[in-house]
């Protein structure tokens, strides 16, 4: 098997808390408590985390959570976080620019400690905030600065990333906005924000779609299940159907992100049109001991050309390792089932794990 | 493993219809005749029946069904009842007060049949319907007599539950109606509806929601499959993402019942939101041998201290035997998957049949 | 078990390409080029036909397609077909009769070579496009013309199926368009149209589903995925339940086809109204090694006597091959799992692959 090409996810914290409840916070969506009694480790991430991680810092798989965060103490947030990424075996990792609460990692200490090449995903909805508080009032100044920022970022990334699945849902208008759409909503957003607001204007969202989909470069978005701030429904893919055949000539790959409990969905997409692709993300990290079962069900429609492989890894890199290895276990057992001969089932492996993301992103070493 | 937790459950008919047809109705959500050539105990249910409930009588598992009700109209209804009921193994039953048709035994009589505790889980829609039966047209009186059952059943209850899945969707405004609105829903109502007439305006459905919400008292809710009197489309608890949010404030927990075949968008909600918990209801039962796979589906994302058991037994006792052995079954099946340390599947299968209940309902042996 | 009945199916065409590009281009619904470096076949549809169809042709499963395109090229495309249909085993043939890209085998010949009596299937979208072909802008004439099309093919066909799904969504509204309503986008349709244009006006969809409804005849739905025509979650079946209550009273059988992803929903909808049935179609030839799994789910709600069988082949005499070989395989596989006694696993088994169709259709040999 190549080195896996994690083809998004995040920062790693510098320090990692290592106390049970801190550290546990950063395995859950929820931004509140667990349930009285509980932990947020009490969940199929959790057993995820205890199952493959002890290992890598020579205790036993499922080792308590305390003594593991013990272990980890004491051997040092930097050279716990190099074990924990070593182990991984990623050999390319694609990282989203989008802000983490903490200190993280610079993207090039990242990529030393985890022995990886980093590429940029500059993520859209930042561009567009920063665009504006510098802009203040002035709507063409905001415009042009914006139009500026994406094409800097074309040049440093190797793909764009929309979180427009959060901030308003992916029931969108297919077309671009036109000038007039643009000019009004970018005023009213001026006029109305404050200094570091966030961006939900949906006809702004779908102008940075547009706009990303103009470099060629492709673009990732989020779909499926994720925090808070989200509402699920508005979440399923197959609500970015016409905004795929509205996209189609522009030439730019779509990455669907994550896409659980639609990951059936997104396979449908990824079958049917050319430019689709897609990723399960945090998903196989999440369902824990089901990863198999929810792999399988992905590819049930989805080419083995068309899937890929990330571990949406956030803050922990523990949650690098768990991703890597939760794909790699799916995988060996997913392509175990029946109708399976082993050339394809070794062919279909590499595809996912690296070679798809190589060819989709033409990272170095990729075929033609 | 303690004594089970029903947390929704309906009551036992004290006369079970011993004909093969009409006792197989009792086991479809259809109220017309099945297949020509088939009957309606031709389905997973239908079988989890013959599994599960001949041995309680002696008789062998699958055992046909005519020979299982001759044994059973040998034995009596009340020793049946009772000889099916005590197989169940459960210790606690939360008994959903809404009218079933036929003659049903008192929360009293089920207890002592049962050899457990009983509940009273109070269902809202009824209290509108009979405050309007008394109030007739006169608008501030029914929202006084409403007013005052509410608080009267909150005495007598430990949950409230909804069904304004069935009576109009899921997809009602988030926020409580203003006062306004609240009147003019109420009178137009009370103008328009003949006595016995069923609520099934959402202004009044909401007004429930928020009533029950603020007591304090956890509200049960039907989301997912059910009877005809359902569009399942409308019945996705994610559609309720932003009642969720709304009513967080006030410290009022949500049950999601059934769920199925949205249990994978009811484990999010339940994961990302604290006071938001998830229950497969009459799901388990209906899915027959696939049980197992149904149930490790849910708890893919919930965390284990949110995942509720109930087996929504409704008018024959077999349901709840047949509730409780599904469960029991496909709970042992699921933790023995790949994943699961034996201390933590212990553990899990102690918070999923009666922890998480206890402690979410205050029922007495519960943990502080 | 008993000869299969293939309740949906297409034309076969009469010389298959045997260039593995262009022969592969027939296993997708996309209608696009594969992911560069890979093929149409690089799916767990093209594993399915690599796994069946070699061993029809005298060679072992999982040769690699080229060698067997280059067997079947040297066996003469008569022939090959022949060998193909014969090994499906199937006894009974509904053909949709909607148009195929192609010189396609005329029914009889089909059925020769298949060793099965063919049916008659009529797609209604054509018998619409044809009328207003001949009718011109004359509305009177267009909706006679179409009224006496409908009445001639209730004559001759055992079904009528609709692709409404494709055309518009399944999220139309329930009741027949009222005269003036009907008559108003008759018109408008014509007067807009060019000749051979495609039917997708909303109100004459309806009018349509309401016409066959009227001949009492079995209507076919297409719901689920498909090609890029289609916005899957507007195919969700269960969006039907208004049609669904509404035509009750008219006695005609609606049989949703395809399904998937939403399959769980098609069940429920199977499991509740006594006039509606189920079929997973193209699902299992398209899942490949996951049929089992699928063919479960749906059954977890559906009654036994409500799936039916199909192949939906169309184009390649291989589909009907891996239509029928993935069913029977599913079928065997699914019914050994956990909660089947074997008795009423043979039972279903009969069922599901040809009772429940010659019932349903009125075919020759359907118990009565």
């Amino acid at each position: 098997m190549p080195p896996l090409v994690d083809q998004h996810c995040h920062g790693v914290l510098r320090e990692v808390p290592t106390g049970v409840t801190e550290f546990a916070g950063w395995l859950s969506e929820s931004g509140a408590p667990p349930a009285p009694g509980t932990s947020h480790a009490d969940s199929a991430l959790g057993l995820a985390v205890r199952r493959w991680c002890p290992p890598a810092l020579g205790m036993p798989a499922y080792a308590p959570l305390d003594a593991y965060l013990e272990a980890r103490r004491a051997l040092g947030a930097q050279e716990a976080n190099r074990a924990l990424l070593r182990a991984a075996g990623i050999g390319a990792l694609l990282v989203d620019d989008g802000p983490l609460p903490g200190a993280v990692l610079p993207a090039a200490e990242l990529a030393t400690a985890a022995g990886a090449t980093a590429f940029t995903v500059t993520r859209l909805e930042p561009l567009a905030e920063a665009a504006a508080d510098l802009a203040g009032r002035d709507t063409d100044a905001f415009l042009a600065r914006l139009a500026g920022s994406v094409e800097r970022a074309r040049a440093r990334s190797v793909a764009f990333k929309s979180v427009a699945a959060y901030r308003h849902g992916l029931h969108l208008e297919a077309a671009p906005p036109s000038r007039a759409e643009l000019w009004t909503a970018a005023e009213h957003w001026l006029l109305t924000r404050r200094t570091g607001g966030r961006l939900a204007n949906p006809v702004l969202l779908r102008h940075l779609l547009w706009s990303a989909a103009g470099t060629g470069l492709p673009l990732q978005l989020h779909t499926g299940f994720g925090d808070t701030e989200l509402r699920l429904h508005r979440a399923d893919p197959s609500l970015l159907t016409d905004f795929i055949r509205a996209v189609a000539p522009m030439g730019c790959p779509l990455v669907l992100l994550h896409c659980y409990p639609f990951h059936r969905q997104a396979a449908h997409l990824a079958a049917v049109y050319p430019h689709v692709y897609a990723d399960l993300g945090l998903t196989l990290s999440h369902v824990g001991g089901r990863a198999p079962a929810v792999l399988a069900e992905t590819w049930e429609l989805a080419p083995f050309g068309k899937v890929l492989f990330s571990t949406d890894a956030y803050g922990l890199p523990e949650l690098y390792l768990v991703g890597a290895r939760q794909f790699s276990w799916a995988l060996t057992e997913a392509l175990a089932g029946p109708g399976w001969p082993p050339a394809e089932a070794h062919r279909a492996a590499v595809l996912l794990a690296a070679e798809n993301a190589r060819r989709l992103y033409r990272l170095p070493g990729a075929a033609a």
